[in-house]
């Protein structure tokens, strides 16, 4: 098998392994048994765990990236909607990451350097997308721009954070939840819409009600298509 | 020594030990170590490192809730930074669990059960809090009780992770990272403040550097002790 090929297959388990059982009770033997491959074949590819922990947030760093900067390009409230559907879902498929988050960037300085520059540039990516909505005539920020700062920074920890806080009341991450923690963030963003709050609310409810349905349909046909 | 003697020193070393390396790379074992007993008069305490780890979680709440049900009775702007100063330096004696929550809680369900209960009556004294704020006439809320609780639930979101975002950043927990991390807080709030949200925020800066800088002359002046 070819490289690539046997490397993406490594990320594939251990990303799989790392979200049922945490990177803590996860070994590189354990990992390499996942997909069939010998130890030794393993450790030519990655030297150790670390290696494999960091080579998975390139890739989630990676697929963050193919979406977002083109996101001031679609400068509606309903590409908001889409835009938290989609981090939520990045953070369902990584998981891990966010679970162990700050355990995983005190181990790993590169990691954390790696992780700190990737939120400054999205940070800043998110401000230019609310400032594109505010040309538009959809928003209206205090123009002092720390403020504007904050209230992207909270919107952020409360995406960051969502399916955790699911997590620690036991509850599973439907369609239901999600407009829960949009909700929150809605209200955050709400002293600054220029249109009717209801209906905007109303109006991202159907987005992330239809985006979400739209992808558990699709898991269940790659998981029909993967059992035949 | 007596027994809960004993068990305060095990408690105190696992959560120095779990705040300098996180629970995972700490064994019982060295926690026995640490506070110069045996291996088995730990065991005969606390059965496994899971048993100690719910006890310091247990003392944590029992911090918490010291301070936290009295706070409606002090209904003032200057308390609202004295109770975010309370939760950070809660949260950094704590470090550790607030690092590992999300891994922590999944590994055990007693703990997360005794988590949500917790953080749920919390959230009602907040919002038992806030709400004679409003009844003094210093803030106005939507009448929306959902919304209200959107409000402090993302609040609380921000005061919880702040310390991590720090971390995240390498950055140390000095009283400017602490006045940045309220200024999150009050930009939320911001929108039902009934005063001038200018002077609101000079108090409350001057407040957290206050209390801010006597803990960490007490914590000097107790390592002085200490030393001596």
């Amino acid at each position: 098998m070819a490289t690539r090929a046997t490397q993406l297959r490594i990320l594939q388990a251990a990303l799989e392994l790392f979200n049922e059982h945490g990177t803590a009770a996860v070994s590189s033997n354990r990992i390499a048994d996942r997909c069939g491959i010998s130890k030794g074949n393993l450790q030519y590819h990655f030297g150790n765990k670390r290696e494999i922990i960091y080579a998975v947030f390139q890739q989630a760093i990676g697929e963050m990236d193919a979406g977002w900067y083109r996101d001031h390009l679609a400068p509606t409230l309903e590409h908001m909607a889409a835009m938290f559907v989609r981090q939520l879902q990045l953070i369902l498929k990584y998981r891990f990451f966010y679970r162990e988050m700050a355990d995983l960037l005190r181990q790993d300085p590169q990691l954390r350097k790696r992780f700190a520059d990737n939120r400054e540039r999205r940070m800043r990516d998110l401000e230019r997308f609310m400032l594109t909505l505010q040309a538009r005539g959809l928003m209206r920020f205090p123009p002092d721009p720390r403020r504007l700062r904050s209230i992207v920074d909270v919107t952020w920890i409360v995406n960051e954070n969502w399916l955790n806080y699911m997590d620690y009341h036991d509850r599973q991450v439907t369609v239901e939840a999600m407009l829960e923690g949009y909700a929150e963030i809605l209200e955050v963003l709400r002293p600054y819409l220029c249109a009717d709050p209801q209906q905007i609310t109303q109006e991202s409810y159907l987005t992330i009600e239809r985006l979400a349905t739209q992808s558990s349909a699709e898991a269940v046909a790659r998981s029909a298509a993967a059992g035949n």
